[in-house]
């Protein structure tokens, strides 16, 4: 197995859309596939999807192709998503409520220990079951609650700042929901939703003419 | 160009990738690419990026490659974001209300025209500018008003029904925020917004030591 550092980000992303379409697979109940069909799905030649999946080991099986579930089972533990993982919501707005009733989060394994916010009328106040502390409480208790992700739901104007705040406080990635971008020194992964982009793409779908997802499987 | 229901999808999720690099690049002021640059950044093949563009005309220069800002303008004109699409809100809860109040829609071409909700306590209230309807208004406003957009903020258990109502008024594509897959009987455009597919990734991005943002420029 490669150094993980020394793997391609462009392998990075597409490991993501090999494990989405091998769990779409996994629900029409298909065993096995060959990187010919995975590279057929996401517009991949079979050597690069091949490629892509020998930076983390040997999954195939000749004259088989992968076992669906096992290769899922091995991206899992890859992605860390086989694991639990404790985030903290900074900001109790708009965003970060729908984030904290948010029902898929726990069941990917992903916690919520933590709501912070700075605003004196929402501090104090409990929002699905999370008692909403001062910023102030939120070096302390990344340390305590063992907080590994920071979900940024405040506006685009003090977005830096708190993003400051938590990279101090040994926070090691971020989800942003600002609409804006960030610097985060090198120090700590983010990944950012940006609603703008994916009603581009809803309006591009239209525009084409193309009728349902883009992310389901073709027939 | 070729028709455009040929397209292959892979090619047509590419074509956003392609959008975001190039503004990306714009914004560092870089004013020609070739297919080859834009390929590395997208671990894709030089044939492969020239075999996607190709779908929809010719845009390159023999021994220039691409100028940035031309394309960038060719692919605003494909994806539909050149123009002005009216959309709804259908659900004013917390995503519902972030949605309204999201300030890069509008600089995007796209224009909030209707809000409707279920809730009496709701409806009537005026959120970000738009009073609340009732839904029994939204088939009359999507033809009154001109909404091609329905961006779909209820909770999962009424997500179908919504849907169906919206099919049915003519709207031409969803927005989808509910964490289910919904039918849209093949008679639209749907993309849906996932926060937990992001976490997934953010994950990813930790678990490998990754740091940064896996959509900037790399170096």
């Amino acid at each position: 197995m490669t150094s993980r550092s020394k793997i391609p980000r462009p392998t990075v992303k597409r490991l993501s859309l090999y494990l989405r379409d091998l769990e779409s697979r996994r629900e029409q109940e298909q065993q096995t596939i060959s990187s010919q069909q995975l590279g057929d799905a996401l517009g991949l030649t079979d050597a690069q999807v091949r490629k892509d999946l020998a930076y983390f080991g040997q999954f195939g099986h000749p004259g088989i192709g992968y076992h669906v579930q096992e290769l899922i089972a091995e991206l899992r533990k890859i992605f860390g998503t086989d694991r639990k993982w404790s985030a903290a919501v900074v900001g109790a707005g708009n965003i970060g409520r729908a984030v904290m009733a948010y029902p898929r989060f726990r069941h990917k394994g992903f916690e919520i220990v933590a709501v912070f916010d700075n605003n004196p009328n929402v501090i104090g106040q409990v929002i699905s079951g999370h008692r909403v502390r001062p910023m102030d409480d939120l070096p302390a208790l990344v340390g305590a609650r063992d907080i590994k992700i920071g979900i940024l739901a405040v506006p685009a104007e003090t977005a830096q700042a708190v993003t400051d705040v938590l990279i101090d406080a040994g926070i090691l990635g971020i989800l942003n929901f600002a609409p804006v971008r960030l610097d985060v020194r090198d120090a700590v992964s983010i990944t950012s939703v940006d609603f703008s982009v994916a009603l581009e793409q809803l309006a591009f779908q239209v525009s084409l003419g193309l009728t349902g997802s883009l992310d389901e499987q073709e027939e």
